[in-house]
């Protein structure tokens, strides 16, 4: 947690001016700013917290060429990457970005506002919460929201998969070639995902579907133990022993604050981008877990949010040029 | 250089059956190594080469979270990454990819045969050399192919951009805003970029057009010290004193290979792929610098092609999950 402390919120008020303002800390963010900042555009990156999604993985095996670290531990060495071209860092909460004349203009919950020729925002997406009892004191201790993160320290354990989605269900897939068990834990019993996937998953043998049932409580002392988990039509409740927990029952992408800017937003709420992460406003760029639409491959993983962080950088880079030349607007 | 004693060629002949084979050790294979393996996938890399053009790179300081490394040593950190998940890598070239019934077999330059359900090609794309006395000699200590990369390096420096595409125009723009002077070398007196970057350089004042003119030599001891510049009509010579050279003259990325394999290629001679770098070809990805075509934003970083190596590999995966319920081919 040492870098928190090199960072201090904005003052109240205050106006300043950016070629490329960076909204968010996550490796999207924090890379755009790299990358930004080795052009020798005027950036800053502003952000409600450091890290994104990134911080709160206990352990990160697949960024490749540093094995084996924290998500809190990668997330300071990205930050001091970037601190090492002097961008500033300022811990700040996005309200708003609207245009003034031939700039944008960025407002801020402390009341600072920036104004920028281009904004690249890197906001994330948070996985939805189930909400239950002993979910948020075992995260990371059996209790996780990527399956492709976590998966490797279950294996010839038993886990189960809480959601009926394309995530839930590739996520069940995936751990089935690592733990031992998994229950699929769906609260109907049919699926929003692939069809070939819930073949699969059915015809799994480590697989077992635990349908029209929710989870009530996740159990366990200092590691999770069990879920409990109560079928929705007989009202029966269940103890399933199980070594870890992956949630994934949706996203949630900062949909109203995209549809307030006006940028356009696909059907999960995430920014429709273009393969240079441009959206629908001109010189406005998404990157990370809150871009979508239909050109994008979703895969939400670090380096993936970080390449498409370096990917927005250049192309807003490229926008620079062209509102300088009077061409852009 | 270390790893290297780690590989041994593959065996005279041999025949090897896989899940998943990837082929080329940059960036872009080694992360699909990485997460093939942590898909539980069966997966070798076979390479003509650890490291691609990462691995010639002076100084790296655009991974990020990996301040200041050679290209050597980050290879070397992804390569035992991925070896770290018993991945074996072997020293092989690959001449060619035929269908065999319900698999792929690739033939590789030893004899070898590699049955696999689907292959991963992160085949890289070299560029193209300029073929004047003292380029190879001064790699690395003047001379470089990427400006991005290395032109941090040149801050308050003279450099030369040779070229006259999108990549050589944007190359000078960028180097505008860390040198002192950019000499922009091309051998014809109009350039095939787009017009935005080529008003751009001309108006900029740190830019010198040396046109109708090739580059015949490039000097220094240990470090380049400058070019010899010969114009093509007067056939003059003369010697600009430059620090860094960056040659921007095309890539050769290996088409033929791919026109053998019957994968499709853009007009640059890349594998065209799609948002999930798969080609024309079911169960044929391709990542990395060798991939293209007109949905890939082509920004060709270490980042980018890591990140395409893990989308290579969760589509990959998603096609083994399809093959195995005989619903692929």
């Amino acid at each position: 947690m040492s870098s928190f402390r090199l960072f201090a919120p904005s003052s109240r008020g205050g106006e300043e001016e950016l070629d490329v303002l960076v909204v968010g800390a996550g490796p999207a963010g924090l890379t755009a700013a790299l990358y930004l900042a080795r052009y020798g555009v005027k950036t800053a990156v502003y952000a409600k917290e450091i890290g994104g999604q990134m911080a709160i993985a206990p352990l990160v095996d697949d960024y490749p060429g540093v094995p084996r670290v924290s998500g809190r531990e990668l997330a300071d060495r990205f930050v001091n990457h970037v601190r090492s071209y002097g961008v500033p860092i300022v811990i700040d909460e996005l309200v708003d970005v609207r245009r003034e004349g031939d700039r944008w203009v960025a407002l801020f919950s402390s009341g600072r506002r920036v104004r920028c020729v281009a904004a690249i925002l890197a906001l994330g997406a948070r996985k939805r919460r189930l909400g239950v009892p002993g979910e948020d004191r075992l995260l990371g201790r059996g209790v996780s929201y990527c399956a492709v993160c976590d998966g490797p320290m279950y294996a010839g354990k038993r886990v189960a998969v809480v959601g009926g989605g394309n995530s839930a269900l590739t996520s069940a897939l995936y751990l089935s070639s690592v733990a031992s068990r998994v229950y699929l834990v769906h609260r109907r019993d049919s699926f929003r995902a692939m069809p070939i996937y819930v073949e699969r998953a059915r015809s799994d043998p480590k697989i077992e579907m635990v349908l029209r049932s929710v989870v009530t409580e996740i159990v366990g002392d200092d590691r999770v133990r069990g879920i409990k988990v109560r079928n929705v039509e007989s009202g029966e409740e269940r103890l399933i022993e199980v070594d870890g927990v992956f949630i994934e029952v949706g996203v949630e992408p900062p949909t109203e604050l995209f549809r307030k800017i006006g940028i356009e937003v696909d059907e999960e709420g995430r920014a429709v981008v273009d393969k240079d992460m441009s959206t629908n406003l001109p010189g406005i760029f998404v990157a990370g877990d809150a871009a979508g639409g239909p050109k994008k491959y979703r895969f939400p993983q670090i380096i993936t949010a970080a390449a498409e962080g370096a990917i927005a950088a250049d192309a807003a880079w490229k926008y620079l040029q062209k509102a300088r030349s009077g061409r852009g607007t």
